[in-house]
């Protein structure tokens, strides 16, 4: 196995992992638990929830591997704070929508060759990734890997 | 640059930033603050600090480049829960330490060459190695970058 080889599946290793760890906490947390909020006047988990539905949802365009599937998902759960009044899919349904995405992207991942990782991705010019090419399409996967850590992190506290 | 080059970089990338993002929050905080739960019934803040430096102190050895340097500060932060009632250094004191096993740390990272952050960490043995290359050195720092993410997301909630 050369170098590549070992840190793309270094970094998919990573990524996968704190799918599951999201994942099976979700799975642990009742939908009435993930109205409340993680601590006393901050996001509720219904709204990190989206969040991370909403930001992950734009990776597919970063990665050249389609459009947003979720559009209306960005701005109640990414442009916008949380709050009560904005209307929103249950916790139920975004519970559905964060499995399906889950298994696409999976799948979408899987379709690109280890080549393909070390292409730019489409936020950054061809100008500045020929100075810059560690802004490949890898590092959206590594990037959002911690996004979804730190916000872990902050669901966990509506585990009793 | 090659690939390995370019995947070492990305790494110490995301490293480094998470170690900015939770210094940045730290400087935001005052001691007294960070003497709060982060949550009704969670961990302080100074426990949170205390637990990654504990955590942090062990990746010296799994990467062979020293002993732990805060062994006093495993036990409290690391092998057991928050506890009001355990003894442990001021918040003062553990900024103190964790600037400068930042500092410490930034140094000895680079002393290793490309080639050693690709050899086997200390926690596997060399026949696993053999089956499974990608638990290398780099993988204790990308290990590392998302319990980071995790536990700054979590401390995060102190800023008013």
């Amino acid at each position: 196995m050369n170098n590549s080889t070992v840190l793309i599946k270094m970094v998919f290793d990573r990524w996968n992992n704190a799918i599951k760890n999201c994942d099976d906490l979700l799975n642990a947390l009742s939908d009435e638990v993930l109205m409340k909020q993680i601590a006393p006047g901050k996001n509720r988990g219904i709204y990190l929830l989206g969040h991370l539905i909403a930001v992950h949802d734009d990776m597919l365009r970063f990665l050249e591997l389609g459009e947003a599937r979720y559009p209306e998902l960005h701005d109640p759960f990414h442009h916008k704070p949380d709050n009560v009044a904005t209307p929103m899919p249950s916790v139920a349904e975004l519970r559905e929508i964060w499995k399906e995405q889950c298994r696409e992207q999976s799948d979408r991942f899987a379709s690109l060759s280890e080549g393909q990782w070390f292409e730019k991705h489409t936020a950054v010019s061809s100008e500045d990734f020929a100075k810059e090419p560690h802004r490949n399409k890898l590092n959206i996967i590594l990037n959002r890997t911690t996004h979804l850590a730190y916000h872990t992190g902050q669901i966990q506290l509506l585990k009793a």
